[in-house]
Parts: structure tokens; sequence; C-alpha cells
């Protein structure tokens, strides 16, 4: 039997904790921690949308993730200082705005922009996942905001969302991969959910075998468990 | 019911030709066709690899994928007039290279590096799974060639490696998504899968609204008869 | 006496090929060869001028040229990886532009832009004379394209373009250099002329010795013949 | 009389908290709050030093300075998506290191490098002060590991180093400037001084008006006692 | 006693230069030499504003600062090679340019622009004083360019501004350090004054040891000598 | 008849002056004014060749060309600041590098490398042409200078190379234009020779009209004769 180094249950998520309006400026912020990886989600709502989406009468939602230098366990170059991001940060950022993009009705938005910034202020696995939990309770925050300032066509949230990871390791699946078990997954799978239990991405990889349908039966039910908790913290630090 | 425009059965594949030594340099080359989408596959293998991996024993593989200009319906601009890659081109090229890695034994390879080249001739939909398909009878025809030059320390190609593209239009899951077809899809998912019938990679992406367990199951399945058909296209293009 | 390593007089194409309409969405293409050499050339017609030629009245013709990494003998790296184009690229880009310009009454163009790209997909010699020659046919499909769309202001059209190299070789002038010619050429030189004979361009290079009065008028000679040679072929190609 | 609008005397700081080990990696990290200015301060060394002063026997200490986009009031670009560090990052990033060096004896540092991040988490003034004087506590940990780790050829730190901002606002010279003071300032002074009182960098623009030698002298001794009142106050946090 | 190099005594200038109208395009000019120091300096003004200061009725100053590759001993990369500007470079530019426009007002100067390149021909120390002494000049004919053709609100040249080195090297404070002493100095200040004798900007590090309150006052009084001298240089070339 | 503006001769060279070793650090440099056109001109003569070229006992010349963006008439934007080089800089570098190098005996010159800058401080036509020319003298210099220090391994200034422009104007042939004279040019050419009178490189475009041969004969004549003439003045100045 494969046990786990931190004790945990193979369906059983890291302790999570959310700390909302950690920044004062952004309409809306929080901190999110999935055990030691520590992400600051930050909203900001603008009125205006792009020039290419003028006069639609439809919102935008998009988002920047990065990492700071000291996050990862030996330091990492700044992407400033090299002058171009990589291809790692490129593809976390469209799938962070792919999926907050479905908690939204651009109609009920409006011509309003949300820009959402997930910065890894540590990382320890499932940066890209706790970016999505805490991006989502930032971007309710920042919804607040314009619907308190009377700048809302409607209600654009209409689903929350949630993400987190799952992987094969010595042919046991598992919930929430820690960057010590994230190195050895043979299948490695981030999985992004509605609060009503739909799936919003997939995006599962062989690191090692690939891997057959009985296997990624099983991986989609912890990621489904593992979505539903998160939800109830979302809600829970909402409600809070 | 949904009827496709250009007269396909929903677990069709476009016609498909691959059209083995386009190339007169590359060690390993092909034009491989999805319907009008043209992917210039090229492989060339090099004694050697790069400099974090020499006196490993291991090899490498890696792969870029890009885009013509003119291989859209609307021209598009360069990415090194841009002076920079963007993240659908890092993100697709990341994508090729994971696919193909999957086939390959490092300790078999032995020191050399594949690398493979993706260039999109002409693109409507499918860009990336074609990519791979044609990728990878590029890389096997690399392989022979070191083979061939008594450059490899055993047999590296362990596996088969293709991809198709497979959606839902109008609340019917279907195979191969040309561009008219891409558009208007709710979830569009990549599928890579071994010859073998495992799964490598997969990327899925709601793009209207969220899915659930059994849409993802039926999608799952056009998967694996596409690729079924196009592992047997890799094999009669590789016996020719 | 010189002979050419496969056989040609000093005064003889190499074979050379002209495929039109290659691509489906621009709208003038061909694939042209010039023996092995193998250039993708496109044109696309767009309604409007750069900003800095608003209201002018005129139109305006652009190119681009690059080169596919595997184009080469030895794999060259993308210019879109580095980050920035290189200085042949830049000057040859330049050249094509300057070329195809020289065939173009604006007036008669009206406020339309021609955008052309010479994608050279395999290289062996003479690639940017094969890329103004292919232009020339993309160019004047994009025209027709215009015109057919009641577009056009007048006959842009009002010469034909055509290019080719020229060299000298131990001592003897030679038409058309592939690779192996190119490199021991102790004078290159790229002419550049209209259907009519003028001259456009002419960029002759002292790559080992310099050249004097009667080199030049012997390579200018056998240009005129290669360029007339090149016209008849584009001729042919329009017609068909 | 000024007064000022959260109420301190004209040579108070502001509430200033040091939240020593606030990451895991690093070797020397605090999260320092000047009022509402918090930056995320990390220490990362590493043995070995660039190559430029390899076999020298002289260790190296380096800092780089960035302000996450939604520090500032309404959100600014990254400068990673842009594609270059702007002006005002650079200068901070050379005082940030040139300040800290000045704590340190390479002889006693050994070949071993120490770079420094201060990463601005939320910004109202102060930044650059707070991020030296944060740095420096970093700094001061990320020794004691070398030291700790038999890796010190001596004793490197051979002083503390603190900064503070001082400025003239409607003619009174003033300490430690929030925002809202530092956009009305007419002359605005940072001052870097060591732990016994001697200056390192002094820097001092006339935003407004050109200032005399009298107001420089006030300045200065409020720097003074500001610089003082800091050092206690690292004390205390590297003491607990 | 510590004795200067080229004979002078600490608190005298190297011989000074200033060459008005050097270039016959831009509306102000001089090649202003400190010793073997040539730096050129150039003022283009143009009617209009940046685009943020459009209808503000105030003018613009901006500079750049930049060195020719061979104006260094060892010849240095050029920047535009390298595709970035260097943090020195951005420093320098930004402090040229704060200092001019503190000579400067923008009610007077209406809604016109003012931009000063100081090009580094030659450097042997001093060059951002250099630049900023000399730009003075340039910028003064190019507010007198702008007076002749009845473009201004007023009379914008409120002072004028020169700047000047200072030292302190083997613990003597000296005025105007070339290269020799620089590299030598225990600390390195510049400091811009107007003409009347006010503090514009004072830059003061200590490169070796710390300063203290009577050595920082020692160096002011050079500094107020050799900009003095300075002003009286400016006045005379001005005069011409 | 055609009149010159300026009222030379169509034959005639503009004043020409190289005021030689203009700059102290580089190991040659000169000032070169054709009329207003002014280049400086530095040649820098390191031990030690690029490593592509180590250990094969030959040397290496390369050059860079710019223009200071207050040379043209209206002020042009810094490279360094766009962070690209455009095309024509490139072109031009390039031109200049390979003219230069026919002068040089790689073989005599030994594992050294020259590099030589050509910085425009003001453009009025012809600056390439001024290049090539002044760089010719700085080239000397340099040489003279390794062979003083007995760093060559032989002598490796086989040739002069000079250049010169010339251009058809309203029908009329003529030598080297200013910019008034440039801008109307039908046909443009620069043509670079060695001081013997052969051939290094010949660049002619037809900016309006395309041209005949008897046309090339004619532009053809006048190069020789004004390339002869700044043989004659380079000769002058290196023997001062």
């Amino acid at each position: 039997m494969t046990s786990r180094e931190d004790g945990r249950a193979v369906d059983q998520l890291r302790p999570v904790t959310i700390t909302r309006h950690w920044l004062d400026h952004a309409q809306g912020s929080c901190l999110i921690e999935f055990g030691r990886t520590k992400v600051l989600c930050a909203a900001s709502a603008t009125e205006g949308v792009p020039r290419w989406r003028k006069g639609s009468g439809l919102g935008w939602v998009t988002a920047e993730y990065a990492m700071l230098p000291q996050a990862t366990h030996d330091r990492s170059a700044r992407e400033s200082v090299k002058g171009r991001i990589g291809g790692r940060t490129h593809e976390i950022s469209r799938l962070v705005g792919r999926s907050l993009r479905a908690a939204i009705d651009y109609t009920a938005l409006g011509e309003n922009t949300i820009t959402i910034d997930c910065d890894v202020l540590q990382a320890d696995g499932g940066t890209r996942t706790a970016a999505i939990t805490g991006a989502y309770v930032a971007l309710a925050d920042a919804v607040s905001h314009l619907r308190e300032n009377g700048l809302l066509a409607g209600e654009p949230l209409v689903e929350s969302v949630a993400a987190v990871s799952v992987g094969i390791i010595d042919g046991t699946a598992m919930l929430d991969l820690p960057y010590v078990e994230d190195v050895r997954a043979e299948t490695d799978m981030n999985v992004v959910m509605t609060g009503s239990g739909s799936f919003v991405e997939i995006q599962g990889t062989a690191e090692g075998a690939p891997f057959d349908r009985a296997e990624l039966d099983t991986l989609l039910g912890l990621a489904e468990k593992g979505c539903a908790d998160l939800t109830n913290l979302q809600q829970q630090a909402l409600a809070s």
C-alpha cells in the first residue's frame, strides 16, 4: 500500500485556507494556501472593455499567472528579466482565464472588464489549481464591487469554479499532489469543475506510462470529490 | 439530427494523406493533410544532447509548432516580426513535444537529440492533432536514420502515437472537427493515444457549456476510434 | 573548362515548376521550385492601406520572407524563438517588397493592400530569386481577385517581374546557382528584371575576389537570358 | 501648521512590522510592512559566484526589485508581459543591490552569492526604503544559513543597513511619506544609512521647487532619526 | 597630501568647452567636453505633447542618454543589438530628464515637447554631469527657436541647470572626477544645481566606505563651486 | 539641362573631410564628412576571434552601422528604445562589414578581430558610402596598431576600399547625392570599389522607373570616377 508522506488519505485535500481582502486596492483579493503552496489572487474591475469588444454590450474576464523567483525551491529567473514569458506561464494564464470565464455571463456583466492576477508566492505543487480556486473568490468580490456601484446589467456570476490536481503514483490514484508527489507521478491531471459538478476543463498528461480508461475514471472520481470540498471552502470564505 | 456540412458520419475522419520524405535535408519528414489542414512535419536527428543532459546516457526529443501567416483565413502576423511567441504556439509546441516523448525510450535512444518541427501551411481545424500524427511518422524515419548509422543504443520507438480532436456541436459528439465545426463546438477535446490504445494526453475544454461524465465518455469513445484509424494510416505510410 | 555538377550549360536554369493555387485562403499563391529550392509564395489582398497612407488614394504592396528551420541542410533556429529577425531575413524581405512594387501602379491599385509572404520550405540556393519570381505570380492572382470584386481603380499590374542569381565560379560566369555552386562563387549577383527587359535591382557582391567591368557585363548578359526564360514560365503558369 | 492625514508627528515612522521566515524555501525572508506598504523580501544563498568573479575568493550580493500588478491603486501592466523592465524598476534594483553590498565584507563571504528579491505586494509610498530595510533582515538570515553550513570564510556582515524616505510638503520636512504625501512633496529624498549612523546613499530630488542647504540639513536630520528607529526594529526582529 | 594625476587643484574643473550649433537639424545642440569626455547634446522642439498630456495647456521635456560603443576604453556592446536598455542608461536618462524639467515652466512652454538626446561620443568620467550641463545649452536654444516662431505662451526658461561630480579619494574630497579618479573613489556624488545656487538633485553613493555628515558637507561645498563655474561657462556660450 | 542645387558638376563629389584620430580609445578612428553628412568611424582591434573561428589561424572583421536620433531632419526613435534593430540598419551594417572584409587578408591578420563602428552623427544622404570610406581609414589605423604591437602574421591590408552613391535624377546621372537629390532619384546606386579600380559591391535600385544597360553604364562610370577621388583623399589622410 502506498502511504503519503504527509499522512493524508488518498482522497484528502491538504489544509486549505482562504484569506479574503488581503490587498487594499484590488476590488477582490485573497491569499489562498493549499498546504505550503501560497497564491495571491487579485481581481480588478474596471469600466470598459478591450477595443475589439467595444459596443458589444458584453463584458470581459482575463487572467495572468506568474511565479515569484523565490517561490520555488531553487530560485528561478524572473521572466521580466529574461524579457519573455515562458511557455508554462502562458499555458497556465490561459487556463485560469478560460476557467474563470466559465463562471461568467458576459451579458449580465455588461461592458466591464475584470482582470485577475494570480501570483504564486510559494510553490509546493498544485499552484494552478490553487490559483483557479482562489481566483474565483477574488472574482466574486470584484463582481460584488461592481454590483454595489450599480455597474452591472444583471447577475453575471452563473456558477462557481474550483480546481484540483489528481495523479497516479506507484499505481495509486491520489488527490491534490504536493511537489514531492508531483515529480513522481506517472500521470498528472488537473480538473476544473463548476460548483454544480460539471467539467470545465480536463488536462491529463501521462508523464511516465500511458493510462487506460479505468485509471482515468478513478482520477475523475477523486477530482469530483476534491472540487466539491473546495466549493464548500469557497462558500464558507465568501459567507464570512 | 445534426448533419455535418461535409456529409461525414459523426465518427468519421476527414480524408487523411501522409506524404513521406517531403523534404530532402531532414532525417524524417512528411506532409500530412487532414482535409484542408496541411502540416509539414520534419524531424532532424543530431548526435549529442542539451548541456543539462550530457553524460546521462539518455537521449532527448523536443518539438516546435508554428503557423505560416497565410495559413489562416485572414492572414495573421508573424511571431518573428512581433518578436515574441504567443501563448497558443507555446502551448501546442509543449503538447507536441510531450506527446512524442511518450513514444520514446531515452535509454535506447542514447545521447542523440531529435528535434521535430511542425509547420502549419494551411489551417482548417485540428492542426495540433495533425501535427502530432504526422510528427510520429517523421520521428520514426529519423529513428531509422540513426539506426542505419549505428548510432542507437537499442530500439527507442516503444509505441506509436496519434491524436485527434473531438467535440460536441448542438449536443452531438463528433470526430475530427474542421474550422466551421470547431468554432461552434460547446466542448472541444484533443486526445493523444498510443497505437496500443492507452491515453497519453487529454485536453478537454468547455468552450460553451460545462460537460458531464456521460458526454465525456462519448467523446472518449469517438477519440479511441479516430486514433485507431490514424494509427492504421501511419502504419501504411511507414510500410510503403 | 568548368563543368557543372548537375550537367547544366552555364546559361541554363535549373528545372523550374510553378504550382498555382497551392493554398485555399490566400487570394493568390503558388509553390515555386528552382531545382530543390521550394518557396511557398502567397499574396493576400485586403481593402484599406496602412495609417500613414490613408486618404492618399494610393495602394500598398509589402512582403515578408522567411525560412522554415528544416529548410536548410542543418536545422537553423526559428527567428520567433530567438525573438528577433536576423539581418539576412530583413534584407531579403525588403528586396522582395521593392521588387514587387516595381510591378505596380499604386493609383490604379487604389487604397488596397497586398501582403506577400515568401516562406522557404526547402533551400538549395537562389531562394530570394525564386521568392521574387513566384511572388509575382501570387501577386498577379491577388490583383485578379481584386479586379473580379470590382475593387480596383484601374489596371495596377504595369509590368511583370522575375529574378535570377548569377555568379563567377573558377573564373566562369554561370546562371542560377544551387548551394554547392553558391558557396564556391567568387562573385555572386542577384538581378531583378521586368518582363520587358529593364533592370529593377542589381545586387552584386565580390565574395572572393573583386570583379571588373568585363566580368560584370558577362554576368548581366546571363541574368538577362535567365530572367527572360523565367518571364516565359510565369506567363505559361498564369495562362494555364 | 501642516498636520499629517494619519495624525503622525513629522519625525514619526508609520507602524512597521517585520515578519521573518515568511517563506520556506529561501534561506532568509521576511514580509516587511511600512503602514499599508507590503514588501516580500527573500534572500537565497548559493555556493559559487558569477563567471567574472570566479577564482577571486570574493563573494557577491545582488538584488532585484519588482512590483506586482495589483500592488498599485490602479493595476499596472506586468513587465514580463511588456517584455522589458522599466527604468524605475532598474533604478531601484540597482539601489537595493548597492545598499546591501555596503553591509558585506566580500572576503569574509567567500565565493558565495546571495540574491535578494524584493517584491512589492502592496504599494503605499516608501516601497524602495521598505525593501532595503527588509532585505537586510533577509540577508542576515541568509548569512546565518551559510555560517551554520560552514560555508563562510569569516564574518561577512560588517554593518546593518536601513533606509527611509523624507520630504518637504507645503514647506514642512516630514519622515516616511505614504503615497498621499509623496505625490504632494516638493522635495523627495531617500536615505540609506548604516546601523552605526553613516550614510550609504542619498538620493534627493526636487520634484517641485529646488531646495537649499538649510532644507537639506533638516531632511538629513529626520532621516538619521528614522534610520535609527528602523535599525532598532531590525535588531528586535533578528533577536526574536 | 593627495595630488591629482592631471595636476588640478581639488576644487578645479577640467577644461570645459561648449561648441554650440554642432548639428544642423536639431533646434538646439552643442558638443560639450569635460576634459576628454565628449557628449553631443541635441534638443528637438516639436509642437504638441504626448497623448496623456493633451489639452492640459502644459508642455513636456524628456531626455535620452546613451553611449556609443567605442566611447569607452574597451568597446562595449550596443544596447540596440542587445535588444534592451541597461539599468545604468535608464537611470541616467531619467536623471537628465528630471534635471532639465527643473529649468522649465510648463505653462509658459505651452503644448510643445522638447526631446533632449545626450550621446556620449567619448567617456572619461562625468558623462552624466557633462550631459546635463550641455543639455541645458541645447534646451535654451530650442526654447529660443520656439520663441522666434511665436509658439510660446510665455517665458519657459525659469532657471539654468548645471551638474558636476564630486568624490572622496584617499580621504580627500575632489571636484569633477575623470575615470582614473572615479574608479578609486570611496564616495561618489553627482550634484545638479540651478544657476541661482539651489539643489535640483543629489545622488551620493558610498562605493567604498560609508560617509559622515562632515564629509557630505565638504562634498556639497565643492559641488556648489563647480556648478557656479559651469553656470558661467554656459552663460558665455549662450552669449556668444 | 538639370542643374544641381549646390552648383556641383554631375561628376563632382561634395566637399569631403577626413579627421583622423578623433577618438582616444579606439585603435583607429576618424570623423568623415561628405558635405553635411557626418559619420564617426571607429575601429577597435582585439586579440582573439569569435568562438566559431578559433584555431583557424584566421582573423575577423565585422561592422556595425547606426544613426543617432537627431541625425535626421525629424528626430527618429532610438533602436535601443524600440528594442529591435530595423531592417535598414541591419542591411547597411552587413554591407559595411562585407566591403571592409574585401580589404583584408585573414591569414595575414592572424587571430585578431577588428570591430568597426560607424555612427552617423548627421545625415544628409550618402551615409553608408561615407561610412565605408571612413571605416577604411579607421581600419588602416587599427591594422597599424596591431603591426606596431607585433601582433600580425603578415600584411593584412591588401587593398583600400571606398564607396560612393550615384543616381539618375530627371534623366541625368549624378555623383554623390545629398538628401534633396536622393529622394527625387529614379534610380539609386551604391558602389564600393577597391583602390585599384575593381568592384566590391554594386547595389542598384530602381526607385522610380526601371533602368536599362546604357543608364547602368553611365552610372558605373560616374562611380568609378568618384571612388578614385575618394581613394586619393583616403591616401592623403593616411599620409598626414
